[in-house]
Parts: structure tokens; C-alpha cells; sequence
């Protein structure tokens, strides 16, 4: 007998011949005499339609009542599931965020967990029914209804795996597992069977989207093994957990990549304390967020700082450093729009030597042009033009022989 | 300054643009320097969508997880509510039935409430600031959402206004009024200033639906005066309230009806002590709804036993009649599938002899034939054929001079 923690998206649940479905694999598990907490999202689209209603009522909706409002989602999706099982003869019983203890900091519309009182979801447990709670929503000290903010729902699920102490917190999903790198853009691209939650976290933050970052910090400073798997499909997933020894064998674990980002180069600037905060301020106060940093430094004293900002974000960030001139102290712009964030991810790079450089090579050998560079303890990035970015994925892939088993 | 409860019902929420013009109407009393709690339905026909999601998902809903389901629907529009007052410089706070304190029984999607604890509402309306609260939901002492069944908004609405001690509950709703009788009926019904909770009990409990029949009862216990008024047209409306002095002076009221019923007749039936309740009895099992009841007893020691059903109970109840032959011991039966309720009501009656006999005089003038009389109080009801509905309702409309203010 395991406690498990089964967390469900909202394309799993979109409808309710779906949820059927998923009624179906958790009376199963019960039969095999698992205990059972589910964690739901809101069906398909409806936290989308509730975010478009608040901002048709409102230009800048007040997040007490924002709040109030998209944990309606949830509320939605809990009962129809617990509906379908007690009519199965599966004991349920469905519980919001603040039925379930979820104690969450006051920052409305992303808010924290800051503890989970287990007492009333233990004790139904304890009568053997299927505790069905709402993702993504908790309450803070004021009663008030609390959000954690897009994809809160898989940090609910792990938070409670850790509060429940459960044997693992499995996330179903739209894809069977974490990929070496994206399919689209490589034919032999393979599913990994586990990897570390650091792995995890450089390559959900770099773009592979199945899990919310800030789930996998939670599961690492808990120690809780997150299983991500297929809402419809059987199969094994991928296992995210902590590192272990014979990990180490393992040098890559995969390619991330961000599309969609722009450079621009702010060239001949006096290399002195604070200009880089002075290049940066004006960038923040216009809600502009910058990605990766490089510095060079010249012979002349003067600097070039280079940058990535989201290609969304490209125009207004030019006319920002434009306007702001006089106070960054450059002597021109130069700018490119469509280029990409490619990134090799492996805790196995620790202990290895050589990998930048057997990556730069094969980059260089393909005729790949590398822009920017940055480099962490189990991650290198480059920054290339887009249309390279296939090529590039798809011959890393090759080199560090990614299709294979490690 | 007055403290003012405003329910809203669905239609009058029913899209973001109706919910602005509420907005409107609510800032504009607040600058009268009224203290304003708002309660709300669900947005037009959330509440029938949601209700037949949960029919989708089982054929009998655990109605703990039904009412958590339905209770979502007020939350979505006190949250857009609030948010356009608040987004208009008018201070607001929305709530759901819990956080407003409304406990209730544990009668799941009937509950009934049992106290509201109104701390939080007062401090809320001392720092001037809108309450609004969703209707027709609370919670039981398990911490379960409760909802109070349909229409049971205004019992919320009268609720709070008894517990706050408002001056007034008013109910928003699609109708400028009550009327003496249904306008669809009769060309010259008329607009009521003011009636008395018993004849709106009357009223409401016959047909005219403008208020759920629970609330008046509330409202009666607890002396709230209500004022049903139109959404979206200005006017003053019918204000609800107890019996006063001068009120005895108008005979009637007004003239409610119910179509839709069928009217079965037991001939033969043994006149003798237990005949009534093994008759009613397996009706009554076969959860079929008897509203008028009349017995007769003939010379012979035999009864005639009569009663009228829906009408779409009127097939299954012949069939449990004819099923239960030996038990009851009758005759024959004779039905007629397409009779109406039509009744007078009006609190006058009690001080005013003679009304009984200028009715069916009115009604016999006309030929109408009366099959089922009965009487209480401040009401006589008398079953017609269906053909004769709108000819007996505006002769008896003219007869006692409804269409002149009282």
C-alpha cells in the first residue's frame, strides 16, 4: 500500500467523457490498495475564459477578487470528478484549497504555500477515500482566496506529496515523459526515463515545458520523486528525483532551447563600476525582463554589453536604451531580432572536462555561428541566429549520442 | 443614512455590460451615503449549465460535491462584481456564503440557514465599503458548502438583512412589481404599492413568481421589509410588509393561478376513519405531490375522494391508483387531465363577509363550472377547466375592482 499524489492538467480533464477516463485509471490504483490524493487544474480553457472575463470588467482587476474568481475553475473540476467516482462506488471526497489546509502567503494572483494542515485530508484517507483537492488555490491568514500564480497547479501537488510524505507525486500530462530535447525539431529525440531535479530545473526554465519550475524547487527542497506521465497512455514516464551516483555516468541529459528572443548590443561603454545597473534600471522600470548577460571589455577601456530580451519586448527595449542615451553612456546600438537560446543540460558536466569545447566544435563544423555564451555548473548556453536552431539541436543531439540509453 | 440589502437575480447579471449598469446604480447610492451589502445569483444561466454538467457526470450526484459544483456560479459574479466597483474608486469586498458566515443545516443543495455570523460584514460596511455576498450558498459545521436550492438567493438577501437589521430588503429582478394577476391574463392588471407577507406567501406559493416563497416566510419571522423592483427601469416598485391597520380596508389582493395541474376523482370509496391516508399513501410513495384535497360523503355511507396532481404526474398516478384497487376500495375513478388552481387572495377576506359567494356568483355568470372548491384565511381557490383560465381571471379582476388603487 503507497500514498500517492496524482496531479491532473486541464487538458486532461477538459471534458467529461475525459474525466471519466481518469475516473476509471484512480478506481483502478484503489483496487490495488493505493491511497490516493488527486490534484486537479481547472477543465480545458476555463481558467483562459475566466481571465478574459476579468479583463473585460476591468482594465487592472483587483487580485483579491481575481483570485476569488479563476479558483472557481477548480472548484468545477474537483466535484465533477468526485461525482463520477462516488457513482462508481469509489469513496471521494472533494475539498477546495482552503478545505484542504493550503495556507498560502498574501500575494494575491501568485501566491506562496506556506504550510499545509494535513489533519482533515489524512483522516479521510484514513477512511479510504479518494481525496480529490483543487490545484493552484489556497487561503492566506485573512480567509481570503489565494492563487499561486499559472501551472500553481503542479506546486499544490507537490507540496502536498511533501505535507502527505506520499511515495511519489506523479504529474499526467499531455506528453509521456521529459525528451532529450524537443521532438519537432529532432527526429531521435528520446524520452528520458529519469534525471535530477537540477536537470529538471534548467531544462523546464529553457523551455521544455511539461512541469512549472517552481514545482521542481519544491520537490528538491523536499525530496519528493516526481513522475511525469501521459493522462491516456500507458508507460513508465520520467522519473525526476535527486541525484544519485551512478547518475554521474551520464553526460547530457538533454537540449533546451528558447525561441523567440532578441540581442541587442550596446557597444562603447565605459567599463566602470555601475554601468551596468545603469544600462539595466531604465530596462526593469519598463517591465522589460533580460535573459542572458555577457560583458566583453576592449583594450580601449571601452565595453561592449550584449543582452537577450523577448522578442516581444525588442522594439520597446531599443527605444528605451535610445531614449536613455545621455544617462547609459554608449556609443551605438547593435541589434539582432531573431535569434534563439540553445542550451546543453547534464549534471554529469560536474565531473567531465571538455564538454563546451566538444560542443563549440560540432556547432563550428556545421557552420553555426555562436553570438553570446554562458556557462553554469551543469548548463552551457549559446546564443545562435534562429534559423540555425534546428541544425544545431538536431547535430548536438547526434554528438552527444542523446538517442542512446545512458 | 440606511443600511440597504440589494439582490441582484441572474438575469440581471447575466453579461459583464448588465453587471457595469449594477455598478452604475450601486456607486450612485453610495455617494447617497447608504451603507450597501449586494447579493448576488449566478450569471444568467450558469447555474442550469452547471447543474447539467453534474447530470452529465452521474445519474444521482453526491450532493456534497453538487453543491460545491453550483456554488461556483455566485463566486464568478461577486469576483466581476467587485472588481468593476473597485475599478470605479467605489470600495468593495466580495465573499462567498462561507466567508460571509452564513452557516447552515447539512442538508445538502436544501440547506436551510441556521445563523450568520455577521462580524465580518460589519467591519467591512465600517470602513465604508460594499459588501457583496454570494447568494444562495453557506456552509455546515463539517466546513462543507451548502447551497439553499433554487431561487435561494433571496432567502440570502432577506437572511442578511435580518441579521444586519437593514431598512430595507430590496429584490432586483425582471418584473417592476407584483401584480394583482398575471398581465399575460388580464389587460387591466395592475401594479400593487404594498401587500402583506401572507398574501405574497399566497401569491407566490400559487404562481406568481417573482419571489422564492422561503424568503417571504423569512422575511415574515423576521419583520424585513422587501421591495421588489426592476433591474434595469427606475420606480419604486411593491414593498412587502407586515399588516397594518389601514390595509383591511382592501378586500383583495389579487388573483394567482396555476396551470399545468389534473384532477382525479375516487367514486365509491368506504367513508370511514384511515380511508384518506390509504389513498395518499402509495401516491404519496411514489413520490407524486397531492395539492388541493376534497372528500364528500354521499347518503349511502360511500365518499367521493377528490384531488388534483401535476400534470405530469397525472399518468403515474392513475397507474398507482389502479395498481392499488384492492387497498383503497373504490368504485370507479374519473379523472379530467386539464383543469387549473385559480384562487383570490387577499387579507381583507378575514374582516369581510360574502366574498366566497360574489365569486362563484361572478364566475357562475359566466358560465364557468366549479369543480373543486377550498378555502383558508385570506384565500379561496377553486379549480376551472383550462379552457376558461383567462375569462375567469379578468371577470373576477373587473369584478372586484383590482385594476383601482386600493
Amino acid at each position: 500500500m503507497s500514498l500517492l499524489v496524482k496531479k491532473y492538467g486541464g487538458t486532461s480533464v477538459s471534458t467529461i467523457s475525459r474525466i471519466k477516463k481518469i475516473a476509471d485509471d484512480i478506481s483502478t490504483e484503489v483496487r490495488k490498495n493505493n491511497k490516493i490524493v488527486v490534484v486537479l487544474s481547472a477543465m480545458g480553457k476555463t481558467t483562459d475564459q475566466l481571465v478574459s472575463m476579468a479583463n473585460k470588467s476591468s482594465k487592472s482587476p483587483n487580485l483579491r477578487d481575481y483570485d476569488l474568481l479563476v479558483s472557481s475553475g477548480e472548484q468545477i473540476s474537483i466535484s465533477l470528478l468526485s461525482m463520477i467516482l462516488n457513482d462508481n462506488s469509489i469513496a471521494a471526497i472533494s475539498l477546495t484549497g482552503w478545505q484542504a489546509g493550503i495556507l498560502t502567503n498574501e500575494d494575491h494572483s501568485k501566491a506562496r504555500i506556506l504550510n499545509i494542515s494535513t489533519n482533515k485530508i489524512k483522516n479521510i484517507l484514513l477512511k479510504n477515500s479518494v481525496v480529490i483537492i483543487a490545484g493552484f488555490q489556497g487561503i492566506n491568514k485573512n480567509g481570503d482566496i489565494t492563487t499561486l500564480g499559472r501551472g500553481g497547479s503542479d506546486t499544490s501537488a507537490v507540496a502536498l506529496a511533501a505535507a502527505l510524505k506520499a511515495k511519489e507525486c506523479q504529474i499526467f500530462t499531455d506528453v509521456d515523459g521529459v525528451y532529450t530535447t524537443d521532438p519537432k525539431y529532432c527526429n531521435n529525440a528520446r524520452k528520458l526515463d529519469s534525471l535530477t531535479y537540477e536537470e529538471m530545473l534548467e531544462l523546464s526554465g529553457l523551455g521544455s515545458k511539461v512541469l512549472q519550475l517552481r514545482s521542481v524547487e519544491f520537490a528538491s527542497k523536499y525530496n519528493v520523486p516526481i513522475r511525469v506521465l501521459h493522462a491516456h497512455q500507458n508507460g513508465s514516464g520520467t522519473l525526476i528525483k535527486k541525484e544519485e551516483k551512478k547518475m554521474e555516468d551520464a553526460l547530457i541529459s538533454g537540449i533546451a532551447f528558447t525561441k523567440n528572443e532578441s540581442e541587442i548590443m550596446i557597444k562603447g561603454v565605459k567599463d566602470r563600476p555601475g554601468v551596468a545597473a545603469k544600462i539595466l534600471g531604465p530596462i526593469g522600470d519598463s517591465n522589460i525582463e533580460v535573459d542572458m548577460i555577457v560583458q566583453n571589455v576592449g583594450s580601449d577601456g571601452l565595453a561592449d554589453f550584449t543582452f537577450t530580451v523577448s522578442r516581444s519586448d525588442f522594439k520597446k527595449a531599443i527605444q528605451v536604451i535610445e531614449k536613455n542615451k545621455k544617462i547609459m553612456g554608449y556609443d551605438s546600438i547593435n541589434s539582432t531580432k531573431n535569434i534563439v537560446k540553445l542550451s546543453l543540460v547534464g549534471v554529469g558536466m560536474r565531473s567531465h572536462a571538455g564538454i563546451a569545447g566538444k560542443m563549440f566544435k560540432c556547432l563550428a563544423r556545421k557552420q553555426i555561428n555562436i553570438r553570446m555564451i554562458s556557462t553554469s555548473e551543469i548548463k552551457i548556453s549559446v546564443v545562435i541566429e534562429q534559423k540555425n536552431l534546428e541544425l544545431a539541436v538536431q547535430a548536438l543531439h547526434n554528438e552527444f549520442k542523446l538517442d542512446k540509453n545512458r
